[in-house]
């Protein structure tokens, strides 16, 4: 078992990083949605996600980003989720085409409407991040 | 538009070889279970899933099954598919330990039980890989 | 088995009973935009979910909304109509914050984009009441 | 508006006459199963899908069968529900190969697993029919 | 195992000329709006659900559209695709009417807000038409 | 903001206390399951969703295993926690006939397959409970 060593002060903190290095301001932008309504939540959100899962070491962010696309797109009911995880995976060194291939593939396994709409999904960002400026990584 | 000068000779015995390298002999049972009640099924497994996407040059055969395990992991309504790709992630070299990641994290975007479930489903490949003679990969 | 003394009349004034005291004019609302395109299917849904499920007496309202709030939230495809039950839950006495821990809770089971997109919903609906004049009950 | 002229006892006797039309002995097993824990439920199963829907004359059953099948290999969740429909698509007059059909294209619209663990269903109940005698319909 | 000399081009060939039969401009659309984003997976929804499936003899368009529409209805996450397949239902000969039914007994396997939603999705479609003078089917 | 008191010791603790309540035997038999093949995940769920959800004030045990039954039933992908959960409900004070209601409620938001296969999971531990002296509490 996992020693229990680290307090709930560095475990929120840690979360605040890896919250800030995958989904900059979009991230920040869901915990301040959430002040009003359910603050807990949005500390929940940046504890146990962030500062719980993706902090963990056995596999880099740039995977982690591969695999939240996926199950997003596959799920099809998520769309604000699976936009901010396609700006994450930008944010971490995946490339415009790689995440079209993820988003393709996931016709085998969800079926093309799926895929369909994280096509979609893909482009509005894209679209978003050209319009704002930001270089095509790919 | 992409060139179509492949034809479909090409593009099955292209299939095959990815449904090989990827699926191993797992991939080779399930198409024979659909000879009798769907010939032309397995013929599309093999010419969609494996002739087109998995053998496209822009995704890795590593980072194409994090993106297959994760999403069948979340939709948790494909158990003997999600083991199939266990096995594949094993074969294209995911290691014991970043299969568990990627269904951990799952936990995130479609809940405990989904993980769960792909836990268990990953101890039981694991388990008959152990018992059958192959090392853990990690 | 139960008896089935009931006539077809009296099931529908019984599930026009539970829609008016559940939904108020969200229900009426629904019922009316069938109208044209489906009038039956108006009818099935005062007698079945509303006539029938709703009007049996082996658990209250409250309850009764607990449970389709937490599964609509869950299931994540149906935001109109969790938004509707957002409102019955308020009308059959539960608080604002009860709601809130509901939708929480449902991370757990279905992911956090599932509990983000249902705790969205929930904001809305509070917004629309409170600009309308009617108090928080939480 | 459909008048209700129709009273509770005839509506559940229509039901009882489609589900013997549709889904023979399967039905009636499903029915029994029910009668300990949730009589009532048996009862709404009958009246409504059966007394209602099924009942409808706007839709012959070849074409019901069809959506039902359709639907229930792209959810994924209900496979013992998948196999009392295979088997009233056939008790309504579509063949083994169409019936292959229908499950070979929710392969488009909900991806290759659900596809071939719909094929894999209806292996087992055409099996279970060649087994207890009676002869393919295609 | 069929013969594989169909070679690649009349496969598309094949595809396109189902999907113009079946989805009209709607399809095209959908092709067009792949165009820059994902060339290739344009190509893929004309090949595989297009030139293979929908290109089967084994049942006829009317009935592949009955089983598109119950299981988009089903899913549920899929509006703008249920759309489409509402518009090639009746391209391929199914009536207004019929359609309606289809969407109405999903309540019975995916329940009412999967049915209300895609009643919602007809009564946009339906009214498009009539508003473009294309003068109901039922 | 809440503050940030708490230790992770305390929050494991709290976490172990209400999985106890809850779950009683069930609970530690998953969290044992998971001791050789993700450790870490077991904490994880003494961590967040005992430790955290449930052990949060404002609403009642009995309230949220409602909204934990209703939602599994409803997603239909998860019958060994749907289960699970069904022993807690007992456990935290809901009655048979009180479970019963909730499972066939749901019919009206998932459909009746998942309805059914709620009330045969139900069926399955009442008769393991009544097999193993546990007096029905309805």
């Amino acid at each position: 078992m996992t020693q229990l060593t680290t307090d709930q002060h560095e475990r929120y903190a840690r979360g605040l990083r890896a919250l800030a290095a995958i989904d900059g301001d979009a991230g920040h932008k869901v915990i301040d949605s959430l002040a009003e309504i359910a603050p807990d939540f949005a500390r929940y959100v940046i504890e146990f996600p962030f500062g719980d899962i993706y902090s963990r070491p056995g596999l880099d962010l740039r995977a982690r980003e591969i695999a939240t696309i996926a199950a997003l797109t596959a799920m099809g009911n998520a769309t604000p989720q699976l936009k901010v995880h396609i700006e994450a995976g930008l944010n971490v060194g995946l490339s415009r085409a790689e995440i079209i291939e993820i988003i393709m593939q996931m016709a085998v396994y969800a079926g093309f409407p799926a895929a369909l709409n994280g096509l979609f999904a893909a482009r509005d960002v894209f679209a978003a991040r050209t319009a704002s400026g930001q270089a095509p990584a790919a």
